[in-house]
């Protein structure tokens, strides 16, 4: 009997998305490669799994003769090199519009690369960002998927069936389009998500440090700003998080060294933004606040030089309801950030991406599943054009509304030594739009003194430059 | 007669160098391809400068054959593959032991790239990165240089001798090392200039919207300034600009569009420290506020729909003293990030970098030139595994001082809707490195909720690592 589809990279993910598409009456053939020494993954497979309908092997060429045609091979091996080996052995062994499917992480114009590559010999390709961790792989997933449009029509049901399905009943599976978008989509995505711990970590900083408040009053907090705007899985299982004790009585997260890790994805999609000449302060400020937490010896040392002052103590005037006001407007320029990232290379590689749609298939199975999703679709359908979250009404309202509470909450901390990198940041980014005649003339001037790079004038025409002789003060219209 | 050196790229920079180099002794052969349709430079040069000591050609081969051997051929063209299409070109021309200087704003990886590909065919190759813009180069600029070491003893008497002098007479130029830790070196130059020229922004702005003062006052107060710990060549010429009228009275700096530019140093160097996982976001931010200023109709659109409020208007108590302390603070802590990516790069590579040498290469000749450098170079020379600009005594002493006023300044700034990226961004550094039990540690519980990706504990060494399955609250220790 053939199968329908085959995976190939037995890990968390691979096992989990191969058990979820088995569950919907599919046969999956699963293949690992066999490695000498460590656990042998098929094996494993099979005494736990191999009643229901797997074909589970370690002969690739078995493997993919299991398949029938067009043969469809999910790979959920590690991204970079790896992707391109296995790649460069199943090639040989395809036939003409079989349809291989990359589900890591990859950068999505490696995607880019890979999808042309296979195109000339005659194959499908397809890039697939897929959110939610285990258990999202197992139960239903976020699924952002672009490249061979072909390949869509023969796989788009299966992960249609597997992904989550949002209040609405839709699924949370996307065809994005054209080259990379979806592995693109989910870096941004994945940025998203770094913006969205950080900033739920400094409004829990200033509770705790500022406010004065314990775990558990916060977690009390926090499962009340669940219920309201805030709503969302992350604050979710930070209450739940808060709460949570040891048999000693003692809170678990107190127990935690707070060197956060990463794997790579932030600083991909920061280095994406960088590129692509679009603001990204925000997620910045959350890549770097994980590169500072794991520098542990140097913070033991500065803590010691540089104590709080005594003045930091006392609790401070401010409550809760500010700081979840100043937490909702951060989110809002986060994802402002994020959104107008996806715009620009939308716009920049005609990739026409649906901006609503988006927001849409982010809105179950994905870690940043919330009702603020729905807020964000609602504002792209209604302007397919926006240029920014920012100028959408419900968002505008929210930020005229939140926006002294932002400043309240992050200057308290500021004044109080409390790191609140991505408020800070969330504020600066607000202020830096919705400033004219900003300080960045001052830079034209230095950079036309130091350099004569020239600089264009607010009374004259864009594009028309000028070139001061500061020593002489003599302006002049150059021609570049 | 030979020639002892060549300039290939009669731009600004190419022809200030060449006269530099012909202005001490030496006879310079220099060439322009012949652009069809475009400015002849090579017959310009010889109407200008053609009683000097050069010999101009636009044939390539009569340039190699000019020079004496080994030959010595200094690059002034556009970093990228210009860069290489001028050195395939000559390699097929040169002998054993000939030396390419590329003395552009190349990326360091390229240069490492070719200085490998140039060894193997025996050739000789240094990456030059020339700080000081057209009057530096031609009257003496500050010179970061690295490659094969064996050229060096060729040509560095020759970059010795037009290289800037600093205060104690010591030439601004600087043999960094191996591979291309001297385009490395500039990189670093480059970004940290972002970030004092921001802060200097960010400090007029203060003084303008929070202090209420008008471009003439802050003008004396930055040549106050000027004359103190802060003096530089950036405040010097900021003070000009800010006094500098046009003839109908006007302030021309009040003329300027506030739309920056950029020629993509400070990206490339963000890029870099976000690969290197240095925290670098108060240049960070230097580079997203060009992004931001340059996004001009998204500006117009959030300033009519986000006013200042009534309140933000009158005046702060807030001395220009206090906004020198903050704006001292800031640099300290924009330097500081600047040193720790290359001492964290050099320790990567190998490359041994000297610290105190490359702060006193700046000393003179470069745009960021001030009396700050002297204070870094003392930090390094007296401990040269210094982890940090801010464990340094001096530095310490300032940190504190100027830390309250910081806070204060930016605070303030935020709370009034005035956008201060990098000074907030300094804070938020600084904060971050002396907060302990920070709230990283709920990002790695978060981390651990939704991906099991386990976290260390404060109780248990570093490297043992643990995971809880936080419905049941059940933990274990993992292998991993």
């Amino acid at each position: 009997m053939e199968s329908d589809i085959g995976v190939i990279g037995l890990g968390v993910m691979g096992t989990s998305l191969a058990r979820n598409i088995e569950s919907r009456g599919y046969r999956v053939s699963v293949f690992n490669r066999p490695h000498s020494g460590k656990e042998d993954k098929i094996g494993a497979f099979k005494s736990k799994f191999g009643k229901s309908n797997f074909f589970a092997t370690d002969n690739l060429e078995k493997f993919v003769q299991s398949l029938s045609k067009p043969r469809k091979i999910l790979l959920m091996v590690k991204a970079g090199a790896p992707v391109d080996e296995v790649i460069g052995e199943l090639v040989p062994m395809l036939s003409k519009s079989d349809i291989i499917i990359d589900g890591g992480n990859s950068d999505f114009q490696d995607t880019q690369r890979r999808l042309k590559l296979l195109e000339e010999k005659g194959l499908l390709y397809v890039g697939m960002g897929i959110s939610g961790g285990e258990k999202g792989a197992l139960n239903g997933p976020s699924i952002m998927a672009s490249g061979s449009a072909r390949a869509w029509e023969e796989i788009g049901k299966i992960f249609l069936a597997i992904a989550a399905r949002a209040d609405d009943g839709a699924p949370c599976c996307l065809w994005t389009g054209p080259e990379g978008s979806g592995h693109f989509v989910k870096t941004v995505h994945n940025a998203i998500e770094y913006g969205d711990m950080q900033l739920i970590g400094e409004a829990y900083f200033i509770l705790k440090k500022c406010a004065g408040l314990d775990n558990g009053e916060i977690s009390d907090i926090f499962d009340e700003w669940n219920r309201g705007k805030l709503g969302g899985y992350l604050l979710e299982i930070t209450s739940k998080i808060l709460s949570a004790k040891a048999p000693d009585g003692e809170y678990i997260v107190d127990k935690i060294l707070d060197c956060a890790s990463q794997k790579g994805t932030g600083k991909f999609a920061l280095k994406t933004a960088v590129d692509e000449n679009v603001p990204f302060g925000l997620i910045a400020q959350a890549v770097f606040a994980r590169f500072a937490s794991a520098r542990l010896q140097e913070r033991e040392k500065a803590a010691k030089l540089y104590p709080d002052s005594p003045a930091a103590n006392p609790r401070a005037e401010i409550s809760p309801s500010d700081i979840e006001d100043a937490l909702y407007a951060s989110k809002i320029m986060s994802y402002a950030q994020g959104f107008a990232l996806m715009r620009s290379v939308s716009i920049r590689r005609k990739w026409n991406l649906d901006l609503a749609a988006v927001a849409r298939v982010w809105r179950n199975g994905s870690i940043i599943r919330s009702v603020f999703l729905d807020r964000i679709a609602r504002a792209y359908e209604s302007d397919t054009e926006l240029e920014n979250m920012i100028f959408d009404d419900y968002f505008a309202d929210a930020m005229r509304g939140g926006i002294e509470r932002l400043r309240k909450a992050a200057s308290l901390a500021m004044a109080r030594g409390c790191p609140v990198p991505c408020m800070a940041a969330a504020l600066s980014a607000f202020d830096s739009m919705r400033t004219l005649n900003s300080s960045a003339a001052l830079i034209q001037a230095q950079r036309d003194y130091f350099g004569a790079h020239t600089y264009e004038r607010i009374d004259s025409p864009r594009g028309e430059f000028f070139h001061t002789d500061w020593a002489s003060l003599e302006a002049e219209k150059t021609e570049e």
